[in-house]
């Protein structure tokens, strides 16, 4: 059998042991268990090559796999096949401060990114909450806290090194900042979740780091005021360095999860980056924002350590929330809409749920109109979890109805593929040409986010 | 026929008239006359639809046709066929203020779009100088004076609706600030050049206007000090809203053909953008730069009009610098370079051009690492043309050579198919095959950007 070329190639880089093909079957989300047939280790994009060529010959499936933290199923095998996990291309190549850019392999995790920047007066801004791998983030076009400022996978990866469904390796963008030389390939392989090809080097835009940073917490007596503080604020061009809401059933599990005492009530977690003056300025204007809406005192993180701990706080949300109901069957939720609608959005979102009487805490990146519900019908109760599924099919009506996404940084996977044809209508068809064209054997990543032949 | 088809269904907004095809098949730039066979004049999407599939049925060559101020030869008709000129769709269709987006046909100039939104205290930032056409300037991927603070067409393009090659209307992206569902169709039309389908609609990111703007030019004794000066206003975080170069020789024809009194000596035109605070406080930073650098005193632009006038200026830049020279064959060039490689590409080129004895002023949008040489050769002199040919394409060896891209904002079009190769390599091959899945019969735009089949 095929596999066997592999193991000749790849010797203990290589394992069809069942313990390791079962924690590549695993992810963070509600799916059943799909591990695949084996897994190999590259060290190089020469490994990736041969290891494709050689699944290419044989039409055997390939799946990449970061950290294994994405949400919707992306690194799963439904098909069987060879998982190729970049944890052994680990090694930050160059960091150019100059043009304040980072040459990565895939494997690169963003906190190691930032580990190594922390001398260089420079960071990588894009922070999706789990300690993702950047081949994944680029991937999924993750985002997460920052994108209100700095943008999302899509606007900080410069230029990548990819692999082929047929082993060709090819080169996209350069390190110029801009060019106008053909199809955007770079923006092609963000987002397109491994079924075009393997990630192997990134060339990611790095941020100065602000000469102040400034966290703070307020709460709001009702959800409406925080939301509406969020609207005015992005309306009226604050450059937020991150915004972000919690409503109070979160704050709870915060409460029970994270050790801190906050009063369960809606929050928004706010952080403002610049020169120390404009930090000022930005606070003072947020504040006069929220005393209209309604908003309570900021609580300041004031230390590093402090600021830290805040985030911390907010990125183990999804597990908080998670451990709030032990014995669910979580359903993440993703949705975006353009800022005049995130309080229409949310507000119906809420009372459904409420209605539902499903556990259902909502948080979010409300700066850029994206919020999460997560919701947590009892894995053993079968028509709580069918219940909780058509709440998410509302939730994604309700971001199309209101000119938005389905998902804003989840991506597709295996867990959205039920939505892209109202989202994209033809233009879903236009993705699986591509898709056909790049790959015509489908043996990169099959069974996810294009329409299945 | 089947022109004879297009002429039933769209009656006098179809001509085959000399002049007609004339004016549609000449350019701003060197290129012989090629015209169409036909020019259509649609007013909607369903036109621009039926003319598709009319030509798609009888394998007729569709180009679009903006404002016809490319400089690479886009929307020219060399294998002839009907040229769609988007100048009746020229209607602003919504200007959503909430959410700092506008809704436009493709025919709608840059200026239109500005001159609407005077009054709603918001602006479309991405400023080519010409006064193109949005549609054209999303096709090119356009960029200019202010892509260093507000990014290219790439960053302020959220969505569009594209009439594909067997005419299909499809929608891509919405209205949410992001989203990660599939593959970045918008992305992918961005910068497409009409190769892969026809823009007809366009929802476009706004930015609020600043409270203050101020704008200035300095003189350099030289331009490494200018360049220099550039690279650390850029590497230490400052957001400039412009920064330009121009050289003496630019300078020169500013004074002769835009009624100026400048010293001739290297300049740079700076923006800035932001509160009061905030553009005291970059002006004084950046004034620090320059006088280390050795640059003199700024001469202010207090008023809009005087702005307008020094922008006006820079944006006549091509026109005075080729009126320098009425005889000559101008060859535009358009390379942009990683910031720290700025002075060795600027410097290299010049020191060539001069050697060459052929003017070739210098300006471009440094702040971006992107800069123009535009060649003047004797129309006359073979031998003259065929140096400044030379000195272009060792100025697209050099930027590759130096990480960067042989165009920085004007595209590929006819002109630069040649260097298409040596920078994407296999990556060139792989547009080549998206543009085959989508547009199998090449109508579209033949004989531009991709691998010519």
């Amino acid at each position: 059998m095929g596999l066997e070329t592999l193991r000749d190639l790849l010797g203990a880089r290589f394992s069809t042991g069942v313990s390791e093909r079962a924690l590549h079957g695993r992810s963070e989300a509600h799916f059943p268990p799909l591990p695949p047939d084996a897994v190999a280790y590259p060290e190089n994009t020469e490994d990736v090559a041969a290891i494709v060529r050689s699944c290419a010959a044989q039409s055997i499936p390939v799946i990449g796999w970061g950290a294994g933290t994405s949400l919707e199923g992306h690194a799963l095998a439904p098909n069987g096949g060879v998982t190729v996990d970049f944890s052994r291309m680990n090694r930050i190549l160059e960091v150019a401060q100059e043009d304040m850019l980072a040459v990565v392999q895939p494997g690169v995790t963003r906190a190691a990114l930032n580990e190594e920047l922390r001398a260089t007066g420079l960071f990588f801004p894009v922070d999706p909450g789990a300690n993702a791998s950047l081949g994944g983030m680029a991937a999924t076009r993750a985002s997460g806290t920052t994108a209100v400022r700095y943008g999302t996978m899509r606007a900080n990866v410069l230029a990548l090194e990819v692999v082929l469904a047929d082993g060709r390796v090819i080169r996209t963008g350069s390190r110029a900042p801009k060019s106008s030389t053909g199809y955007d390939l770079t923006a092609l392989f963000v987002g397109s979740e491994g079924t075009l090809g393997l990630i192997t080097e990134l060339t990611l835009r790095l941020q100065g780091q602000p000469e102040a940073i400034s966290a703070a917490i307020c709460a709001f007596p009702d959800m409406g005021g925080a939301v509406e503080a969020v609207i005015l604020t992005i309306q009226s061009g604050l450059p937020m360095a991150r915004i972000e809401f919690v409503d109070a059933a979160n704050v709870r599990a915060f409460n029970a999860y994270g050790g801190v005492e906050m009063p369960e009530r809606p929050h928004l977690m706010v952080e403002f980056h610049g020169s120390h003056g404009a930090v000022q300025e930005q606070a003072r204007a947020f504040g006069e924002i929220v005393a209209e809406m309604g908003g309570g005192a900021f609580q300041w993180a004031e230390t590093p350590e402090d600021r830290n701990r805040l985030w911390k706080l907010r990125h183990n949300g999804y597990y908080a929330a998670r451990a709030l109901c032990p014995n669910a069957f979580p359903i993440t939720t993703d949705i975006c809409v353009p800022i005049s609608k995130l309080a229409e959005a949310v507000e119906e979102t809420a009372a459904e749920i409420a209605a539902s009487g499903i556990p259902g805490p909502i948080l979010g990146h409300v700066g850029d109109g994206n919020f999460h519900a997560l919701l947590l019908p009892d894995k053993d109760a079968p028509d709580e979890i069918a219940t909780a599924k058509a709440l998410a099919g509302r939730m994604a009506e309700r971001a199309l109805r209101l000119g938005g996404t389905v998902s804003g940084e989840h991506g597709i996977g295996m867990g959205k593929l039920g939505y892209m044809e109202a989202e994209h209508g033809a233009g879903w068809q236009v993705m699986g040409a591509l898709k056909t064209a790049l790959d015509p054997q489908n043996i990169l990543n099959p069974g996810k986010l294009v329409p299945q032949r």
